[in-house]
């Protein structure tokens, strides 16, 4: 079945592509264009070399051209970008190469196109002058940033972007000795988890001395980049500034060559990741992927598919006919101490699409209490109230936020409801884990919910409610009040509830809340069953504070 | 809805059924007997408070009487003892309260029996003389071996059995500075993983200076105990001894009362929990469990299931109707710096079992190699080859095992196979995981064997091929075959093997491997690719070292 391929773009999906197919065949021709003079590198790993976590440069190497070349009898031309697909002819022409001024069409038999995505830049005032102001994707763009830290020694820099790369840059340049600022444009930083998510990043970016400023967007660069000016009228000194707004794909070989893409500009495909010519496969960061729940279009830039696309597409070369069902999403990022990882739809997704939908907060500890080291993760499960389906998670915390939403995303590809989380067997002893799993914990508040043994509110509905002459009993210990607690709300600690049904009136709703929603269950289920019509505020103090204290 | 429920044992399995039976009802009375004189302790924390990682005797205690009763309007009545059931009554009987003197009956309208395992004390010779020997599983336990090193001082300690509280009371044993030998009469210990998983385990307990003694048995103590003589006749000496052979269920109570009991003891229990009589619940370490995977009778004695058991229990006596699945038996230990965790069937059950089935061993890193701090993690999935039902998996490593085995865990109770795995989409950024994560790695690997493009022999069947003649390829680097090889291989260096085809014979199969198992792969690909009959040995060096080296 020999046969030529052609792969451009040499890194994740690229290089994975290349090597699955010829571990699939020996015969074939494959030949690998790559621009730049990299390929297979460490994305990931960038941000880390540059604040010297990772210390040694060829390290973020993960391949060498010829040792690629060798272990994979690859034909690898780096330095060499491909500008132009003839499809009638099935060739592909390259640009001049600087080194060798060659400039040459090579035929293929099939075309595979990982060319990944490009941090976008956008047209901004002043930008063009700017001498300090790098975005970030490969090598090159590293070596740059890392030698003007380590020469210019920069004390101001400019983060645009709350996205993951540019969070990572931050804690990277905190961790050079840099005063960083981070600029957003929205409400909040990471888009793929919630807004009160979010907020406890907030707040611990603003620990790590990071000046946060949100809702604001860069206008324009001044004085050749020192200076930036913000949409508010605030102007910020500069010495450096990253650029991490977010990717667009790589379409222009596509798009010139007829290639159909979509509203974002993603290469489209079928489920084999075939484009509309069938000789030409596409895949990463530069496709458009149909979200794994809902199955509309999406554009997620991660490189857990694209190494999965690229071995797929190799398959299916050779006739497998495999399919790729869609991309659930799951990412997660560290900033600074904390790990910040979601799967699936979030409620912002959920509303915009429509959906009926519950949210549960809790707020347990990455393993058992009595054990040393244990760190509190806030983990966010929403759900389909009707079915229990599961729509995504997110999860925030020092340690074992990873483990639960690759549980939780697991049980999303395994169709798994809400009540299977509470019969899933994680592995437990102290030091990992409690008993009773967060993920099973998640669990049994859902399924509190959809049997009706509890009626919850949200942090963002509570205080209206109460605004509204809305009673709300806060059943924490009058101590745990003094660290904060939710105007109007009075206090009854748990203990007493019983024996105080008295001072509570049978003819409104009563609300509770607790520190962090469970005495709160509990106050709510004597309550209910004493004939009270009760909600329970939702992650209670800790999920509400961490927006609004 | 009012009853009145007697619960006898007040820790995990009973005190989770009592406050999740208030939960339902408030009118109900709940009297819990507890033989000790405490409640909600923290078994799986023992060990730890002796070996002083847990500092604060307090945080063992969960839950006190005073507290929990309040909470949960419970009638609480620690150091009784129940000794009877009064089936026809419909009654228990107390034993002599020691401090009021008192017998007494106690009327049910339904009874739960939560009443835990007991530490195995078999019938050996000068047992009883000796002052020195411990059992572990309750506070007072706790209390007496702690004082005993904190006063006594011992220098040398015994620990008889390697399951995991043996090891855990090994490695703390160790923390205060005792010199430990651990005696174990299988050829491995850990018993829920297989031979060359423990082989792990056994070098890293060596590592740490625990002198292991395997497939021997204690015969006698001699001198009151400070003389611990073997069935070998090896004599040790022993300031004092751990006995923690197993556990044994605590049935007095129940096959007294005619319910039925299998084959090792448990209490046997229908799908909703229910004893042979209908009034009588029976959960926790005390019940006969079925095997998730294939139905059989299991006793499995960990704390997730017997929290999850008394959460059903308590709906049941509601009327709820819930079933109880099964036990995968998903358990982790740490041992030392190693976590050793396991999920599902292992390979002797499954020989036991006379499956089909097929073994691979990976070891990945627990996240991305250029990130600091990667630690190997060995792998080791078990799959129906005909079906791709996963069967089982166990991890051992520093980092990150826990969290792979959770999500295996988690594929299993959402039926995936191991293509499934291929395809989970957990999260990936260099500190957490790798673009393709081991599990997904473990996937790969197997459908690979079950499409037929590479085909392997496993550790134990190498040696004995090329004893008879098998050709063995050992295709890494020549210097790392200076850290040890396989007797009798040859090496071709997989960068050279397209080249030196023409020295490998092609009339009889040709056996590959490597460091881990990939390069080995990546050769058999080339070889069956130019025609030849080859097999890789799965896991490569390091699997086969770990038993051998
Ligand atoms: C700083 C940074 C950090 C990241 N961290 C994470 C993370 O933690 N987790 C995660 O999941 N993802 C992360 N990503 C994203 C991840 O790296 C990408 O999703 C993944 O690399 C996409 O693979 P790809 O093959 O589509 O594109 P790429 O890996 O970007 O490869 C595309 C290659 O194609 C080449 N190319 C493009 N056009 C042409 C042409 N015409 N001719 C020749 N060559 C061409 C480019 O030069 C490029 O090298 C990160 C990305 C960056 C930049
Ligand atoms: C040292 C140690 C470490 C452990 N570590 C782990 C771990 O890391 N992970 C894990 O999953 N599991 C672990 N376990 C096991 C776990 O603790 C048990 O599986 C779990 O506690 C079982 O719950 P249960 O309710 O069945 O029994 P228990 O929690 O043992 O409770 C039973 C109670 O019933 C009382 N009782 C018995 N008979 C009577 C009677 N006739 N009248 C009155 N009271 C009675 C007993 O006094 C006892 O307190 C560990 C156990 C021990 C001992
Ligand atoms: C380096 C690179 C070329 C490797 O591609 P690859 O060979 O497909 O991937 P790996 O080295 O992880 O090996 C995976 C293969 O080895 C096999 N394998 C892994 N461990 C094995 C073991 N112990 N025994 C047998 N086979 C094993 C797998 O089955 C898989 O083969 P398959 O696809 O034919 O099933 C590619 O991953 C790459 O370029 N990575 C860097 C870029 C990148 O991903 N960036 C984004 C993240 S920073
Ligand atoms: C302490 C003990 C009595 C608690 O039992 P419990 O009340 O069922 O368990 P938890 O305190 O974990 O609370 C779980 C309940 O709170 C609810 N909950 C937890 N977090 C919540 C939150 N943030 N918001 C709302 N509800 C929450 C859960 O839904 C569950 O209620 P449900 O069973 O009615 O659904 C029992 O676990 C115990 O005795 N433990 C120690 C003994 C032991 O387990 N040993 C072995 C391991 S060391």
């Amino acid at each position: 079945m020999s046969k030529k391929i052609i792969i451009v773009g040499g890194v994740a999906g690229g290089a994975t592509a290349a090597a699955r197919l010829r571990r699939i065949d020996e015969t074939s021709t494959i030949v690998l264009f790559e621009r730049g003079e990299h390929i297979s590198f460490a994305n990931c790993g960038l941000p880390y070399y540059i604040g010297e976590t990772i210390k040694d440069r060829n390290k973020l190497l993960v391949q060498t051209v010829e040792g690629m070349s060798r272990r994979f009898n690859l034909d690898i031309r780096n330095l060499t970008e491909v500008v132009e697909i003839n499809r009638e002819k099935k060739t592909i022409t390259t640009a001049k190469n600087l080194q060798t001024n060659e400039v040459y069409e090579e035929s293929y038999d099939t075309l595979i196109l990982s060319p990944g995505a490009k941090p976008i830049v956008p047209n901004i005032e002043g930008l063009g002058d700017a001498k300090n102001v790098f975005t970030l994707r490969n090598i090159p763009d590293t070596d740059k940033i890392k030698t003007f830290v380590d020469e210019q020694h920069p004390k101001r820099a400019v983060v645009i972007g709350g996205g993951f790369i540019g969070l990572e840059m931050a804690e990277n340049l905190v961790d050079r000795g840099i005063e960083v600022t981070v600029v957003e444009l929205g409400k909040q930083v990471m888009a793929p988890i919630d807004y009160e998510m979010a907020s406890i990043v907030h707040s611990h970016l603003r620990d790590k001395g990071v000046n946060l400023i949100l809702e604001d967007g860069v206008k324009a660069f001044k004085n050749n980049g020192s200076t930036i000016e913000l949409a508010s009228g605030t102007n910020i000194c500069a010495d450096m500034a990253i650029l991490s707004i977010g990717v667009s794909p790589e379409n222009k070989l596509a798009v010139m060559a007829g290639l159909d893409v979509g509203q974002r500009g993603g290469i489209q495909v079928n489920e084999y990741l075939q484009t509309n010519d069938p000789d030409i496969y596409a895949l990463g960061d530069a496709i458009e992927v149909k979200d794994y729940i809902n199955g509309n279009a999406a554009m997620i830039p991660l490189a857990g598919p694209a190494n999965r696309q690229g071995r797929i597409v190799a398959n299916n070369v050779y006739g497998k006919k495999e399919m790729y069902k869609g991309t659930l999403g799951t990412a997660i990022a560290k900033v600074f101490n904390l790990a910040v990882a979601a799967t699936g739809l979030n409620e912002k997704q959920l509303k915009q699409l429509g959906k009926t939908y519950q949210a549960v907060h809790i707020h347990p500890s990455s393993h058992a209490g009595y054990y040393p080291g244990a760190a509190p993760i806030a983990l966010k499960l929403l759900f389909n109230p009707e079915t229990g389906a599961i729509y995504g998670a997110q999860a925030v915390g020092e340690d074992g936020a990873d483990k639960r939403i690759d549980v939780i995303s697991t049980a999303i590809k395994g169709n798994l409801t809400v009540y299977d989380l509470t019969e899933i067997e994680l592995s437990y002893a102290p030091p990992f884990s409690s008993a009773k799993d967060p993920v099973n914990m998640a669990g049994y508040v859902a399924t509190n919910i959809m049997e009706g043994s509890v009626d919850t509110v949200q942090w963002d509905e509570i205080d209206d409610i109460v605004e509204n002459g809305g009673i709300l009993i806060d059943v924490r210990e009058p101590i745990e009040r003094e660290m904060g607690f939710i105007t109007g709300s009075i206090n009854i600690p748990l203990g007493e509830i019983r024996d105080r049904l008295h001072e509570i009136p049978k003819d409104q709703t009563i609300y509770v809340s607790c520190q962090v929603g469970l005495r709160g269950y509990l106050a709510s289920r004597i309550l209910s069953e004493n004939g009270y019509d009760v909600k329970n505020l939702d992650g209670g103090w800790k999920t509400y504070s961490a927006v609004y204290n």
